[in-house]
């Protein structure tokens, strides 16, 4: 059977099925952001990882290898956080095929120190190997978080808040100008009207932000620590890496509720519509299903709504329901859209992470 | 710079050099089989990450996906049996190109349980994700261990005992035999006396053992249950992946100690020489620079002498000296060479894990 008939969802619900924890220091495993560990303190431990592979989830063409160590760094962290914990760890693989210099490495690293650093989390092993075909990069980070202040995807509830921090679909639209202008350069190669020598100037003024949100994404500490300040603990949580559309149907599926999403509430920055606008494509579906926003979607009881809407960089985007009234989205127009999951599974774009 | 002008210890060390732990909660960074976490409990964490690649660590054309699963997870268990812990859980990531199917990666999923199973291991977390060239596994182990327990590098002393589990260069000629018999078939296609799909019987009859060691080992928990039922606790230990020469180099180098080896002492198996006899190999060197044993490496004070004598499947191969007597191998006839280590780095042989 192919893998794409099957989807990586329906891979991972495959393969994973038949595990069963047997040690009583594995207190969650797969199927959230993190597995969470428990051995004989109060504190858990916190394990999520995630692997990057060239051509795949990067494209060194236009991404600078200090970037891509920093955001490979925070995927990670945006994870932690996602369970509301704290990141103190991670472990570095890399498999390096001969066209990278010392040099090449040194920049990779110079951008995961800076992205610890900033986030107080220390490399503390890894590996290193030859690849035959480009840049490999395994990361896996180790958080902690008291058992109580733990959030995950299944706590939501009926009337519930849903919300979401920043903005969505910047990323995305970055991805599409990135691969725009990339197009352009091989093609005035390809006409001979430059050299792959000669200076080239990509067409990117005025959409800075949007080549930041996809480069060099922030995981939302921020947000976490906001929270905590104002005393919220949502109901669930996850990070929005595949798109608002398919996280909120994991909270949905894994909490057995359903939802209410209003699309004239998705949070969008000016850029990221003028560049949609620009290039054609449907603002709303890119926010639902671009990906890569590294955002936070999180649940609060309807009792919170006064402090939420107090809260800086968070919208209210609408209401978990039962799950008999299904996963709706409900339109600019007033009409009931079903959410469907459009995640990047394993035919994903180049240049998506 | 070219990477191979340092190699991938050079390499290692340039780009963790500057990293110094800021978190109170990590013991031991970089530098051991695994580093070494502790939160508010009296139990420590250990972390080890491997990072596998297809053409660089193993070959599809003679690994059975169901031995290369095993394989992955033993190789991350036998570092945490090398700190004298426990491994508890294991995340799974994997790059998967398109010429995989489905009942292909439960065959790798098969073989990774088997071992989980074997060793109380949970698979609890991991990512999957498309590959543009070959199958790429990384998987992070996580395991226990109390304080008072962890055996690391660096504590051998002058006079300890350098002992050795299990035979030595097994894996090493395993891997030579398959590479042999790939070689020759795909002459014989070549030269059109077979075709791709008519059945090959490649010539290993009397040689299993090593096809055994170098297709799915296994990590050695015996030896480490053996030792504390002796109540011996090794001044250091580490696994032998890289070969006997580096890894005793790396004790050496830790625990700022010379080393007395005697060749005569290395454990063989018969069907080991015997390959190397046919194949026109050193057999010492393959002992010694082979690599990918996963036997354990371990030192203990002179006074457990009798004890070590009386510990099955165990040799005493030689004893640490200070520092200025330098890392020394007594060669057979009397001789004395000076130790050099030949890890795989990052120009190893496909095959090699």
């Amino acid at each position: 059977m192919e893998i794409s008939q099957i989807g990586e969802f329906g891979l991972i619900d495959r393969i994973t099925q038949p595990l069963k924890p047997t040690n009583a220091s594995t207190l969650v495993g797969v199927g959230d952001d993190c597995a969470v560990l428990g051995f004989d303190g109060s504190t858990r431990q916190l394990v999520t990882t995630d692997l990057l592979m060239e051509g795949i989830h990067f494209d060194l063409v236009y991404t600078p290898l200090r970037h891509l160590g920093y955001k490979a760094v925070m995927v990670n962290l945006s994870d932690v956080y996602a369970m509301n914990g704290t990141p103190r760890q991670i472990t570095v693989s890399l498999g390096i095929d001969q066209r990278l210099q010392v040099e090449d490495i040194e920049e990779l690293y110079a951008g995961m120190r800076l992205a610890c650093e900033r986030h107080g989390v220390d490399i503390v092993g890894g590996d290193t190997c030859a690849s035959m075909t480009g840049l490999c990069i395994s990361i896996t980070c180790i958080g902690e978080a008291l058992d109580a202040d733990i959030v995950r995807r299944s706590g939501a509830k009926p009337t519930n808040l849903i919300c979401c921090s920043g903005n969505l679909g910047a990323a995305y639209l970055g991805l599409q100008l990135l691969e725009r202008e990339k197009a352009i350069y091989f093609q005035q190669i390809k006409e001979r009207k430059i050299t792959p020598d000669s200076p080239f100037q990509p067409e990117f003024s005025g959409r800075e932000y949007l080549l930041e949100r996809i480069l060099k994404p922030e995981a939302r500490r921020d947000v976490i620590m906001r929270l905590r300040e104002a005393q919220l603990l949502p109901t669930s949580m996850m990070d929005i890496s595949d798109g608002l559309s398919s996280e909120l149907l994991h909270i949905c599926k894994a909490s057995g509720v359903g939802c209410r999403l209003y699309e004239e509430r998705i949070p969008l920055d000016f850029q990221t519509a003028a560049a949609a606008e620009e290039l054609n494509l449907n603002v709303s579906t890119c926010a639902l299903n671009g990906g890569e926003d590294y955002e936070l979607l999180f649940t609060l009881p309807l009792s919170c709504h006064e402090k939420a809407l107090q809260l800086d960089d968070i919208k209210i985007i609408g209401h978990i329901t039962e799950a008999s009234e299904g996963t709706v989205m409900v339109a600019r127009g007033g009409s009931e859209i079903s959410l469907k999951a459009q995640g990047w599974a394993l035919e994903k774009a180049p240049g998506a992470m």
